[in-house]
């Protein structure tokens, strides 16, 4: 055993076969789960020699993918035996391997995409939705989403069956009159559906239940936009959108 | 891009965190997808430093798990950019990423299998059932499987749902006396479903495609015995069980 756990520790690298480029430029506000926010983006760019059109041939019939990912940003931080589950509120510790934390022994990521289509031009890049990715996120793996096997629709979910999903009950989100424009330009510009994915995000409240009590006001940034919002007695304000200059 | 895809590339180990011990002892008769053959089991042992209590606080909650490993026997062979998918009778080529194929870049292997049980004695053992694990193969992460993101319903499969899953019409299947009489004898040994694993085994029939026409007997390993049968116009007889000396 411990000859095959050297063996394996000195001769196995991993190499991306490719990069993501995701709506999502910073950790703060990224879904807890692929699936939650249905309007936030991404794009799979497949790296040489693996952006040939015959690797992804057949992929175009299958509605989702498996994405294999690397946690880079955990990397460097290591791996924690234990973790604070944000869906118990933070307070309780689970074991690492009992939550899909990025903070894990081999910092392997896993995410189920909705595969919205793939563009073979010089090149391939797969267009997928519902993502919880961070920018510029390696990949190390594409595999197609099988139903049969992959779909256990009698699976039972321990903790986080008992907590709540996206924050708490559900919240009226509102945009000011300067947040609203911004939307109707930005998606006329070039068609991704800004105002759609902000109310799906905020929908989940994505600061930390820590910041709850303290903090009013937040920021973060999607795509190449800053957006700031506010909230006040359950309902969120969208008060600005600016460009990132 | 270069620059990232350069660091991960010298930067990146996979460490195996456990290793799996599976009734699977070679690849002949290992079921295609995960789930198909419900009476397989396995046991997946934990390594030191990841095979504390603590690792895995919370995931007896969880019916099912994600189990990530290495494809060990296929690194060797390295990956392929096509592949005859076994679904489509071998005979149709379809992209690496558009299926579950061992021979892959990174060689990850990915399968949703049901938690038995945990075992928790001066180490951590998973023991898990409907499994598709060859034996010995290193395991380089284990996550809860969490419904609400991991079992997508409305899945559509590509290929995969238009062709057989196991392999044809439903078989029946024979135990001669002798192998009834060893099976009676070893479930009362050791408690393992010899007889119900053998049945669902056959049942998705293991020969490959290209050898049904050609050949009628056939044998493999499960656990420790070694099991002959032979297919006779739609049915099979598993004439002889023997333990492997």
């Amino acid at each position: 055993m411990m000859e095959l756990q050297k063996r394996e520790k000195s001769g196995l690298h991993l190499e991306p076969i490719g990069v993501i480029h995701s709506c999502f430029k910073e950790k703060f506000g990224i879904p807890r789960q692929p699936g939650l926010v249905k309007h936030s983006t991404a794009t799979i760019e497949l790296f040489p020699p693996f952006n040939r059109e015959e690797m992804v041939r057949g992929l175009e019939g299958f509605s989702h993918i498996q994405v294999l990912f690397l946690f880079h940003r955990a990397v460097a931080e290591g791996w924690r035996p234990t973790v604070r589950a944000p869906r118990l509120g933070g307070k309780k510790r689970v074991g690492v391997f009992a939550c899909r934390s990025p903070h894990r022994p081999n910092h392997i990521g896993l995410s189920a995409v909705r595969l919205g289509g793939i563009k073979i031009t010089g090149g391939v890049c797969l267009n997928v939705s519902g993502v919880d990715f961070l920018d510029e996120t390696p990949v190390l793996d594409i595999k197609p989403y099988v139903p049969y096997s992959d779909s256990i629709q009698d699976a039972s979910e321990g903790f986080t069956g008992t907590a709540d999903v996206g924050g708490g009950e559900a919240r009226m989100i509102f945009f000011s009159g300067q947040a609203a424009a911004f939307c109707s330009d930005y998606e006329e510009g070039n068609g991704r559906p800004l105002h759609l994915l902000i109310t799906e995000m905020l929908k989940h409240d994505p600061s930390p239940r820590s910041q709850r009590e303290r903090k009013t006001e937040f920021g973060m940034l999607l795509w190449d936009v800053n957006i700031r919002w506010r909230m006040e007695e359950g309902r969120v304000v969208v008060e600005r959108i600016e460009p990132v200059v």
